[in-house]
């Protein structure tokens, strides 16, 4: 998606080799145009997919699923999560790395909320290493909802959550792909 | 807000008389177009307040300051929430007490998105004790910007938070007031 590149090349900053900062149009201070143009253009991509629900995991996913939401007419549904592991019999849960928090979270949602009839697509603002979006597949295959597809903001192609998530069969479409940073600056795929 | 009582009253789930769960179309999962018509409801009362930005703290507010951001065409700001006090020099912090969480938190927002010329429109999805509120408030004020208002969607009459944030001097619009959880049924004021 042009308008998305050429924002990360004005407005984002490459603070090393892995971390891009889009705190001042994505995940702290949030562009709603922007927002609502990348909505619409995860629904021209999924708009055959059959999504009766979008999901993601809290925090900076949320805006993402609602501007999705709106155009496929479906409930925004996003998981919660929680620093430790805690059994709550209503809740389907699932257990993630945070690389760049360097701990654990349970991620989990309410079993009302996801049912076999479902078929649910994933979003999310960042896709790395994957850990947060195969823990939202995990919970989806729990719930025995189908996973139609990924529609990512930002990709690090140069990690392999990609790779994992798509060899696991789901569909990822992504609206900016990296290759690297080199020198401060962001090379697209 | 009349669609907003109703909804509240059919999937609303009072758990004791201090707790309503709303978690079916506000704060896990999502109806947004409720959301949408509540952004609405909140922009045809505010719409003379001049905002140039809309303030919310992460997690419940962040769709609801989405959907108003949308209708003021000005930015989207979201609070971080860390469990524990750390000093950064470049945001403004504050620090809060959850009642719900029984745990302080520190709000912060960067320093390059609230500036004196701000005028700053607040809005959360819940108002009970008022801590969020007032965390947001003192950030406000740490940045020189003015707080023109703020947008609640269910207060909690019978909590004081309303009227510490009211004696503040901040004009505070409920789409929904309860006043009070009575035999598992919401009253409304």
């Amino acid at each position: 998606m042009d308008e998305l590149k050429k924002r990360i090349l004005t407005d984002g900053r490459v603070l090393n080799s892995h971390v891009l900062k889009v705190d001042s149009f994505l995940n702290h201070q949030i562009d709603m145009g922007l927002m609502d143009r990348m909505g619409r253009a995860f629904f021209d991509h999924f708009k055959e997919c059959g999504a009766t629900k979008v999901l993601t995991v809290e925090t900076s996913g949320i805006a993402v699923v609602c501007s999705l939401a709106r155009y496929f007419h479906v409930p925004a549904v996003f998981a919660r999560k929680t620093p430790s592991l805690t059994t709550v019999d209503d809740q389907y849960a699932a257990e993630i790395f945070s690389f760049t928090k360097q701990r654990a979270f349970t991620i989990m949602v309410n079993r009302r909320f996801l049912t076999p009839d479902d078929r649910v697509l994933l979003v999310d603002d960042f896709l790395a290493k994957g850990q947060a979006l195969l823990g939202l597949i995990n919970i989806v295959h729990q719930s025995g909802a189908d996973p139609v597809g990924a529609g990512i903001v930002i990709e690090k192609a140069f990690q392999d959550g990609g790779s994992l998530v798509r060899d696991a069969g789901i569909e990822v479409y992504s609206l900016a792909r990296i290759a690297s940073f080199e020198n401060g600056k962001v090379l697209f795929s």
